[in-house]
C-alpha cells in the first residue's frame, strides 16, 4: 500500500525528518475515520479524495468500510483508478475534456450542468453522470427547475442518469451547528426538489461541516474530517487535528522566532496557520514567523497547524504517518496536478 | 535544455493544453531579463529562484548574463547544482542540518545568523557564508551590532566570510517608488554599517522592487521581475505580466461564471487573482468564480493573473512557453519541495 519509511530495519525518528514535512499522527487519523464510519457506514459515504490527494489513505479509508470515492479532478479520478480504488468514482465536477476518464479501468461517474458538459462526457466515453444543482453556493450546478430537462437530455444523449448532486459549500463552515442545519436543510429542499424532476437512486451532497445534519443526501462527500485543519477545528465536530507541518527553528530574536514552515507549505486562503503556544505573525515564502510563549533556539521543533487542509496537502509530495516518535510509513501525495 | 512540446514535428497549440496550465509569454519573458540584465548586468543581479523554482528558467537568467543565483532552500541549490548552474550559489537562508549542501559539486555560500547555523554550515561541510543581517523585516538575521562578532566566530569555526546580507522584505512591496527608495536608504545605512564590521567584498540584498535603488548593495536578489504578478504590477516597475494560469470556463450561470482554476493553482496569500475583463467572486479548491464582462461559454478559456507569484508557481509541475498560439518548450518546475 506504501512503503515502510527507512527500509532495511533502519528505524526513522520524527526528529530525523528534514522539514518542513506532513506528518500524520495515525492513531487520530484512525480516530478520525472510525468516527465518520460509525456514523455514515460504508457507501453511506463517500470520502473526497480532494482532502488529501493520497491513494495509501485512501485505501486506509476503504479499510473502514468505503469504498465508492469522491474526486474533484481528472488526475484524482486517473490516479484512484490506477490504485484499484475505482469500484465507483465519482468526479463531482464539470469537465470540458472527458477523454481521459472514458478509458480507465473503473466505473466513472461525472458531474454535468449543462448540454456542454452532457456533450463532453458523451464525447470522452464516460456512461454515467449525475445532475449537479446549485444549491445556493454560487459555483457550478443547473438551477434546481432545469435539472429534470438535463437529465432528459443526458438520457437521449446516451448517459446513464444516476440522480443528482449539490454541495451546500457555502453552509459546511458556519459556525454554529443549527445554523449548519437550517442551511443545510434548505438547500437540500432545492435538491430534493431536483431530485424528483431527474428520479435515479443517488442524491450526493454534504461535507464535513454538515455530516451529521444532512438528512436528504444518500451519501455524503466528505473528506476534511480525516485529517481537519483549524477552521473545522473551530465549529465543533467530533473530529481531530490529525495532522501538521513539523518545522524547524532556524533563526531567534529578542520577540520573535523564525521557522522554516511558509506560503509553499501552507495553504493560505483561510489565513495563517497556528502554532500552539505561540503567536503567530506572519508568513513568507519559506519562513514564519512567530512569537512563542516559552523560550526556543535554533534547531528545535514546532508543529504547524495549517487553517486548511486541502491547499497545504496540494503542496507537498509525501505524508509521514507516525506513532509518537516512530516513521511508521511515508505516503505518496500521489493524486497532485490535474 | 528543456524538451520541446508535442516532440515528433506535432504543433502543439495553447488552445489544446488541458487546464489549468501555466503559460509563459517568451517574448515578454525576454523583455523582463533584457530590461534588469541593461541596468543590473552580470553579476549586479543575483537572480533569486524562488520566484520560479525551474532551471530552465535559470539558464535563460544565465544566458542574459547572470550565473550567480539565489536560493531559498536546500532543494533549490540541490537542483541548480545538478543543473549545472552551481557556478555561484547563496542560499539566503538559514539551515540547520547543511549535510546535503556540503556534498555538492557547485560553490554553496550560506547565510548564518547565530552561532548554532555556523556550527550547522561547518558541520555540513559548506565552506563560505554571508552574515544575515536584520535591517528591519522581522524575519531572518541577526542585530546589526552583533554582525561583526558573529563574523569573527564564523572565521574562527573555519568558514571563509563573503560578506552581509540583509533583505528589506518590508519595503519592496511599498507602492510608492520614494517609500521603497527612502526604506530601502534606510534599511541599508543599517547593512553598510554591519559590513564595515563583517568585512568581505560581497553586500547582497534587495529584491524586484527596490532593483534600481539600492546603492548600497553590491547584488540584487531579484526573482518576481521575470514573471511578474499582480501585487508587483501595481507599483510601477518596468517589468511586465509574463505568465498566467490559463484556464477553462466549465460552468455558466445568469450572472457569474466558473471556470477550472482554484486554490490549489494560485498562491493565495496577496488575496485573489485577476481576470481581464471581469470581476473575481471568490476561489474554492479547484474553481474560480468570476463574474465576466462579455458573456462566456462553457469551454471558452479564460487568462488567470496570479496575485503572488512565488507561491503560484509551486503548486505546478511545468511551465508553457508559448509564442502567440505555439507552446515552444515545457519547462519542469523543477525545485519544488525541500
Amino acid at each position: 500500500m506504501a512503503g515502510l519509511a527507512g527500509g532495511g530495519g533502519v528505524r526513522l525518528r520524527v526528529s530525523d525528518l528534514p522539514t518542513p514535512s506532513l506528518v500524520l499522527d495515525t492513531a487520530a487519523l484512525d480516530r478520525n475515520l472510525s468516527r465518520m464510519a460509525e456514523v455514515l457506514p460504508g457507501p453511506r459515504l463517500r470520502p473526497h479524495v480532494k482532502a488529501h490527494k493520497c491513494t495509501a489513505l485512501a485505501a486506509r479509508q476503504k479499510d473502514y468500510g468505503h469504498s465508492h470515492f469522491c474526486c474533484a479532478t481528472i488526475r484524482e479520478v486517473e490516479g484512484m483508478a490506477a490504485a484499484g480504488l475505482g469500484e465507483d468514482l465519482l468526479l463531482a465536477n464539470e469537465v470540458l475534456d472527458a477523454r481521459r476518464l472514458g478509458v480507465l479501468d473503473a466505473r466513472v461517474t461525472v458531474a454535468v450542468d449543462s448540454p456542454e458538459t452532457v456533450a463532453a462526457a458523451v464525447r470522452g466515453g464516460v456512461r454515467e453522470c449525475l445532475i449537479d444543482v446549485n444549491v445556493g453556493l454560487p459555483r457550478c450546478g443547473c438551477a434546481p427547475e432545469e435539472a429534470g430537462r438535463l437529465a432528459d437530455q443526458a438520457r437521449s444523449a446516451g448517459l446513464s442518469v444516476r440522480g443528482v448532486m449539490g454541495y451546500e459549500g457555502h453552509v459546511v463552515g458556519l459556525l454554529e451547528a443549527g445554523q449548519r442545519r437550517q442551511g443545510c436543510e434548505a438547500s437540500m429542499l432545492l435538491l430534493k426538489a431536483a431530485h424528483a424532476d431527474v428520479g435515479g437512486e443517488v442524491i450526493s451532497a454534504g461535507g464535513t461541516g454538515t455530516f451529521d445534519c444532512n438528512e436528504v443526501a444518500t451519501e455524503i462527500q466528505a473528506g476534511s474530517y480525516a485529517l481537519m485543519d483549524t477552521a473545522y477545528g473551530k465549529i465543533g465536530l467530533p473530529f481531530e487535528q490529525a495532522f501538521c507541518v513539523l518545522s524547524t527553528v532556524i533563526s531567534v530574536a529578542d520577540r520573535y522566532v523564525v521557522a522554516d514552515c511558509g506560503l509553499k507549505a501552507l495553504g493560505m486562503d483561510h489565513g495563517n496557520p497556528d502554532v500552539p503556544d505561540a503567536k503567530v505573525w506572519f508568513c513568507s515564502d519559506e519562513h514564519l514567523t512567530l512569537a512563542p510563549n516559552q523560550a526556543l533556539k535554533p534547531g528545535d521543533r514546532i508543529r504547524v497547524l495549517p487553517a486548511h487542509v486541502d491547499p497545504t496537502l496540494a503542496y507537498h509530495d509525501r505524508l509521514h504517518v507516525v506513532d509518537g516518535d516512530d516513521v511508521l510509513e511515508e505516503w505518496p501525495i500521489d493524486l497532485r496536478g490535474w
